[in-house]
């Protein structure tokens, strides 16, 4: 492999991208807080200004509107809490409706108790139960408060849309709030808060190319906010407080430009993931590849080999300089069973590797992928010629 | 002025270390999600943990004692609060103990109700009342929980430094926890948790030349720990969720080194900080330095010219090519009068102004300084007689 490696795990953290370096390099030269109205105070503030309107403009909302934290799990903390304020006025929030296939830090609940969170479930491809959310929504006691929706627009690990014009025409028939997740979303499909996809949404920026631990809420208003999650100093006009991080906003910013561009390669980038995809089932016939009968992201394949263990073939994989994931990456070293499988109804005993790329990925990379590939069906079917 | 800036706000915010700069630049290039265990993934780890050994180093702490936050509102926001775990069992802290001098992010209160907090005062040079704290722990009720002490080591807007051995002691003797929110200390004090100076400390990157939104708790020990403030992913062994930031944790961790080292440089600052303090009293014999008679971090002065609006001096400073601050820099622009004063006892109608320097401070800077406030005073001297 001469040290060359193939990284396939954009999911997980997409590479950085040469215009997010560069704005993340000139923010560096920046002294100064950006609360101080000195000189060198406002040349931060301006900096960090310009990347709100980069960053509203990918999601077609008012630059006041986003407010930027360390990333899309902070965002989820702060906005599923059973506690909003309207101007002054209190919002209570009394019941959260999550999907079965939401990242942990939506399905945890945020500040909400466990009692206050339902699940919503998906159907085998892993498309959320549309009825089933009316049905829930349609026995909320509204009494007690109003019902908060969180949902993500695609999923981490299979990669699959959801339908997120239906979910939002539900959720606005039965009154609720819509937090759609779109971690996983920024540059790959069209987040148009003006078009009502939501009342909110969280974006992270290292998944389209910015740098890791920044993120945003971003709303289609501000008349409703959440109680801030971190309180102090009077900072995003006081939703979220504490020092903001320049660089990393920089970078966000020229990661939001890039992705809203990045949209008119996803054709390119899906006839790459096709290719992976025909490759998987010529090696391997019997494979299994999830969601392949539904909308999907172009960038994400999500797949089964019988008699192979998930995380040992990403083992395989890393050692042939290839990385995949074996589920998400979601905390530190854990490879667990996956919980979309689980509730899309598969049994998971093996688990599923997940391939994600974008537009920097090569020929050469699906190459080499396609060479580890063989090699360890090769390795798994010599293994049960012997047995 | 040539263009030439004068920047003496170091405790809004430090100007960026040239070996912060160098390891945020290098991982960047840092491609993967650090939970990841593929090649890519354990990389950015092992950046994240190098990182972690210079800061647990600078406060003599173990590594993995230490969790990195946005910054040190986060960090406050999450040990400021009831709610502790001692592995699995809940531990209820009932009452928090604040000085009436601590950054807005602990006046607040974290996550106690307005009810729970109470605030210890200071005498006239800003010096916590010490008498007060051991009286109100000694009349604290330990059926309903343990009793909780958040205390600034180092204040932001005078420099005094509070005595953290005595309020240790007193803390301890009352079976006490104690939180030292150190974020204007690191790199201007020995903070040494291996001593007893502390239970937790709060660390802040961009006050000691790192980058701005990076931030640690560092704990003496984990047996017990505030319930997480962000849940999701297990990230930071389960006490902070969400992708971690490589960058800004590398120049975190090269600031840290470097504060390390700093200590041996605080004569040569005090040195500059007193011709400072020389020249101000010798344009304007009237100003009135604060807490100069108390231990003070040696880059900081304080002081009110009467007849000056400390605002309106501000921004002569900035048009004369000076940064300095008209109290601190912790909201959105805002300039407000000083709690701190007004706990000092000050009446504060013309608000304080606020010098911080650094090892990078030069004669040149102090010559601006000396030449601005001269023409200020000037002007008020010729405004005075007109009138």
């Amino acid at each position: 492999m001469n040290g060359r490696r193939a990284y396939l795990d954009h999911n997980a953290s997409a590479p950085l991208l040469d215009a997010a370096r560069a704005a993340m390099v000139a923010a560096m030269d920046l002294t100064g807080n950006p609360s101080s109205v000195h000189g060198e105070g406002r040349k931060v503030r301006q900096s960090i200004e310009s990347a709100r309107r980069d960053v509203a403009a990918l999601v077609n909302t008012k630059p006041e509107h986003i407010v930027f934290t360390s990333g899309a799990t902070e965002a989820a903390m702060t906005v599923l809490t059973p506690d909003w304020q309207m101007g002054r006025s209190p919002v209570r929030m009394s019941h959260l409706y999550v999907c079965a296939t939401d990242h942990p830090c939506i399905l945890n609940g945020g500040r909400f108790t466990a009692a206050q969170v339902g699940r919503i479930g998906v159907d085998g491809q892993g498309i959320v139960d549309l009825a089933a959310l009316q049905n829930a929504l349609a026995e909320h006691n509204r009494d007690e408060g109003l019902p908060l929706v969180a949902i993500h627009a695609v999923n981490n690990e299979t990669g699959v849309v959801q339908p997120v014009n239906e979910i939002a025409a539900v959720v606005r028939q039965a009154g609720g709030v819509l937090v759609l997740d779109a971690a996983q979303a920024g540059g790959r499909i069209v987040l148009d808060l003006a078009s009502g996809i939501a009342d909110y949404i969280l974006l992270s920026a290292h998944k389209m190319g910015g740098p890791k631990g920044i993120g945003a809420i971003a709303a289609a208003s501000d008349l409703m906010m959440p109680k801030p999650l971190v309180t102090g100093g009077g900072q995003e006009k006081g939703h979220r407080a504490g020092t903001e991080n320049p660089v990393a906003i920089a970078g966000f910013g020229a990661a939001a430009v890039a992705a809203a561009r990045a949209l008119s390669e996803i054709g390119r980038i899906g006839e790459m993931r096709d290719e992976i995809e025909a490759r998987i089932l010529e090696i391997c016939p019997d494979a299994v590849i999830y969601s392949a009968g539904v909308q999907r992201v172009s960038n994400t394949t999500f797949f089964s080999v019988p008699g192979v263990k998930a995380e040992t073939a990403q083992i395989a994989f890393d050692l042939a300089g290839v990385s995949v994931s074996a589920g998400s990456a979601c905390s530190s070293g854990k490879v667990g069973s996956s919980h979309v499988l689980k509730a899309m109804g598969y049994g998971d005993e093996n688990g599923a590797l997940r391939v994600s790329i974008g537009a920097a990925t090569t020929k050469e990379d699906i190459e080499d992928f396609t060479r580890a590939l063989s090699g360890l069906i090769a390795r798994r079917n010599s293994a049960t010629r012997a047995a």
